[in-house]
């Protein structure tokens, strides 16, 4: 662990380990966003030390957001707990879908309702949003629009993101990356999120 | 109506009236946003002769997407009613709110349920944008933000749109804008956008 | 021609020929945009007839917006040419790089200029927007931002685009697509905007 | 100053004072955007004690992005003289004109021609957006435009941004903003920007 931290690697901090919610935002249960977070999951605490949650995004049903409810009855238990898992952490790794060049309206929803509790987990969290699509693409363009929501809610959303293409065929039978390029690059990008949460957790 | 149509305001064309949905993508009882709509609507029937349905968006009641819900059950009934209140249309108004800087999660998701039609009613459709909020910005970034998966459907979304700022007070005790000259730019828009869809239709 | 006219595909219309723009929005002497232009511009006038025009970016050279130059010198010589070349044309197919994720600045800047003109083409112009890239993603990214300045000045740009990835070994050496599929794709995309382009100026 | 650095005010840190570029992205000799970049140099200079460097634009003149210009003479020598004055910041401030719902074409060329140094300054500096517009709305559709380019360049743009709507009567005489409500704003902006730039530097 010394070693690892003196090489950057741990996230090792204040004393304490960093803790990384991973959340695929698909409540099917087989999808390549799930596959890519377990990955995700397995590359942070395995490589990093880090303390990982991964979630699973269909145990934070909700309606659609209805203004009515929330009057009446408050927030869902579903955007709680969403709200909750994400208190403590201290980052974010999304894993998410892209549905009609953009967010998906569920996770858009999810985020609608959590913002309404005060405060809310966004501000200030740190978050790398990465996605998985079956299609060439890489959901890299819904990527982009899922950044607008974050950060018009005060969230830290690191510059560099991770788009995986034709994900079907992409991951081995122990769910590790077959491209060895591919796997370089989300080396790089989850080693400079991880340095950057680190700095800035710390500073 | 033959000089309205001369002076190019009916929306009367190929021997029949121009249909227009009107929706307000909330849904709330009372909403800023509902106003709006019902105030379009009464101009669009009143100055233009237009055929305006004009839908609650609470009665499109559906879950979050949810891929293994449309492989066992299919697409919920709210989704495909609001595709059939589309499909007959010749153009779509949304008066939509802006949630977080972005679309609303609510709609989004009732957007991404109805493109899991084939073919589903966004390709092609003539859409204006609108949008009320309490705040000074009028929903205007949300707007852009709507347009996206929108145009990723092949929906031709209308260039100008209308935000309106400061909406709690903006209505009339008649449901009509109080400020002259936010009415005209109104009056602009609406003016363009039917014009715009007649010639599309009739060409 | 009749034959082509009943299957769609002629672009005669009101007794004239629709005349297309085709910009390769690059000031480089080789540019793969350039390629993607020709290749278009060859596709447009002979299977649909259109009257094209290709004109060099480079020659509508202009210095970086500068008020205190418009205010003294007015709008440069080059920004007056390229607004010219667009004022008679019934449509504009754009062929532009993606520079840092965006549009390229001085495509940007060029349009800039032009705005200052009154009336400026660009309002109610049909737009195709089209883009080449040595890379995997096909200006996708750059597609999508340069849609937001050109709608915000009233443009319709056509919801669908045509990004080509890895384009440095995409064209043969006639000039035409190697990949049939990708060239099925373009064909696909350039049909529908003709189609539309004609129905728009015809209603 | 101990005290101020008590309170979280100072920008000393590890030994110096933190260095913040204010960048009006203006070449005009009188700007809203300049106006502003005056008053948010005076406020980091005065509050915080920071190193303010407030360069003019029009020195950074460079020509539209031109590759057969960069091959055979290089990077020009604005976009050179800018790149340096990046390179020792700690942040940058940017105050940035919406032209067209968009980044300036003329700031947008500014970071292409800045983007090709290897390595470019953008990577990893906290950015902080705001802008200044005549109308209403404060250039806010630019700032999310801006964010882009700067995002895609590894840029952290920090999550609030400050937009000043109504801008030509918004200072007075001594350049401070007339409206308390809104020079609050812009202190908690420039507060957590300051407080959270030490972090990130500091890490």
């Amino acid at each position: 662990m010394e070693n690892c931290d003196e090489a950057g690697l741990s996230t090792r901090f204040g004393g304490r380990v960093m803790k990384i919610v991973v959340l695929a935002a698909s409540a099917q249960s087989k999808s390549v966003n799930k596959n890519l977070a377990a990955h995700i999951a397995t590359q942070l605490a395995g490589r990093y030390g880090s303390e990982v949650v991964l979630p699973d995004f269909k145990q934070f049903t909700m309606l659609a957001y209805d203004g009515d409810f929330e009057a009446e009855v408050g927030v869902p238990e579903g955007a709680a707990q969403l709200a909750e898992a994400l208190q403590g952490a201290d980052a974010l790794v999304l894993c998410a879908p892209e549905y009609n060049g953009g967010i998906s309206g569920a996770l858009k929803n999810a985020i609608d309702w959590v913002s309404r509790l005060q405060p809310h987990p966004f501000a200030r969290l740190n978050i790398l949003l990465t996605g998985a699509s079956p299609g060439g693409l890489g959901a890299v363009r819904g990527l982009w629009h899922t950044r607008v929501p974050l950060e018009a809610l005060g969230a830290h959303v690191y510059p560099d993101m991770f788009g995986l293409g034709r994900a079907t065929g992409a991951f081995g039978a122990d769910g590790s990356l077959q491209d060895p390029g591919i796997q370089r690059q989300l080396d790089g990008i989850l080693e400079g999120f991880v340095a950057h949460v680190k700095r800035h957790r710390n500073g």
